[in-house]
């Protein structure tokens, strides 16, 4: 989704590359002169990533290795030539070996960070989650006051509504102050390929946190984003209903209510079990219960550092 | 989780690797010899893997190449002694480069099927998926014969629950025949470290086929399986249950009603929205409406060639 702030944007920029590419300069420093790891500050195997906290000539620097997706228009390349290959099972027709590519079609991406500070090593370091049951009761006394505490700016949601940004990004509109909604590209999505597609529909009425606040007079909201949005999105992109995942999360990013529209072959980051919730099955607890969302505990993850933490463990809730 | 046949053991030996590694012998011929690429069957850019469809010497073939996790002890020497960095990418503290590692430290594994049949192909062939909105009726009319017509045999589970297969593996049991389960950890999990630490509780009354046979008779079994499973894990795994997502399927892999305990980092396939079902959620949504699971829509994924599909398209609801 949009997000306010300079340093998502450059952020952004850096993961989606540059346009055009240039060799090192022979003159400069080497980016990595006399690297000395520190820590391995976490490592997926699942992505083939490793984030590394190490120091270049007495500046902390944060390190993250990427190994390349494989293309394939390049990967027949791989494979010619009858490449050496080191056996290392064999059963019947399965057979697994080790494969060394040439350097020029196995290149690993190296994301540096210099100098880096407390708070860059910190975003990288591997965090224990927490799962909190969140009852109505806890919410009211211990997540809302926080939520209230924090006064996260939604300026830039209200920039979106009021067409003061992005209004050029806008894919549908239902202008209805109470009953409407703009959908529009999330940031994530490059708009390039539908396998990744991935918008939000973000309501007209203001106040609505999240699906705490949700009661049964929301339900032709809801109706209205989920029917209005799968048809903008099939007449714009030619993804149909049945082929996106159409939830919402709790705990929100930012507590202005919206809906993640992505399509259902993407793992896009949000869509586990204890964050997203159907939009349908939203409609239908209220349509079963009215009050469904103010009474219900709600089950979600936290990061072990986040303050809402502390404050369910003050409660003796945590 | 325990699987019958032998099909499925000998491939989760070829995954897991095998003891010792050889090199290929001279004399044979190479087991990509003279290899022409057919087509594509998948590619995840995320995992860095890649699914080929291909011929060696008028056989068909199936490959698939998989980059190497990074390794923590070795990692230092990719970085060491300045590597040359092609530079994709600078702005203020923020550099992407590409590296290219030495062939020893960058290997890619290649698993090889050979010869492959069509079913091979089909298997690893990139699968559409489209959601399916499943109504109590659609249940009734559809997915139930469809269930029973299938005779899906379940004696491995009748095994575990008699005790006549896999006894030394079970971790808890509560051998009340109407509210009593065992406990044991599902075969995808090694055992050797508990962030991907993954179990399965086995309910001993029979008949309860899925979410969808539950009813409020049964709240106190799955309250048995949430707390005496928690407790049994945190006993010994010291793994604590706000540690642990806790989750059934919809639609499930087999029709005798198991919860799945996983470790809350561990990104296991089927943690989903639209496929887990939180225990937590489930006793509340009980609790709520005794029939709530026998009246539910419920929304899941299945792929467009399976023949439960199938059904729904005939019937005019898919």
């Amino acid at each position: 989704m949009a997000q306010p702030g300079d340093k998502r944007k450059r952020e952004d920029e850096v993961e989606n590359g540059g346009a055009g590419e240039s060799v090192t300069s022979a003159g400069a420093e080497h980016p990595l002169s006399g690297f000395k790891l520190r820590s391995v500050l976490r490592e997926s195997a699942r992505d083939k990533t490793i984030f590394l906290h190490g120091q270049v000539s007495d500046e902390d620097a944060v390190v993250i290795l990427e190994r390349a997706p494989f293309q394939a228009d390049t990967v027949s390349r791989l494979l010619a030539d009858d490449p050496t290959l080191r056996l290392q099972l064999k059963n019947d027709i399965y057979g697994v070996y080790h494969l060394s590519p040439p350097p020029q079609l196995n290149e690993v991406k190296a994301t540096i960070i210099r100098p880096a500070t407390e708070k860059h090593i910190k975003k990288y370091l591997r965090q224990e989650l927490q799962l909190i049951s969140e009852t109505g009761d806890d919410y009211r006394s211990i997540t809302l006051p926080f939520i209230q505490s924090q006064s996260f700016s939604i300026q830039w949601v209200y920039n979106i509504l009021e067409k003061k940004a992005e209004a050029d990004r806008i894919v549908h509109e239902n202008p209805d102050p109470a009953l409407g909604f703009i959908l529009l590209p999330d940031f994530k999505w490059n708009q390039k390929q539908v396998d990744d597609l991935y918008l939000i529909a973000i309501c007209h009425p203001r106040g609505i946190k999240s699906l705490r606040d949700l009661n049964g007079d929301h339900l032709p909201l809801l109706k209205n984003i989920l029917q209005e949005g799968q048809a903008a999105i099939l007449e714009r992109y030619g993804v149909h209903g049945h082929q996106l995942r159409i939830y919402l999360h709790y705990q929100p990013s930012y507590y202005h209510l919206h809906v993640h529209f992505v399509a259902l072959g993407h793992e896009a980051p949000g869509i586990t079990v204890e964050r997203a919730h159907l939009l349908s099955d939203v409609i239908q607890n209220l349509e079963l219960d009215a009050q469904y969302y103010r009474t219900r505990t709600l089950t979600y993850a936290l990061r072990v550092d986040e303050p809402l933490l502390q404050r369910f463990r003050d409660a003796g809730r945590g």
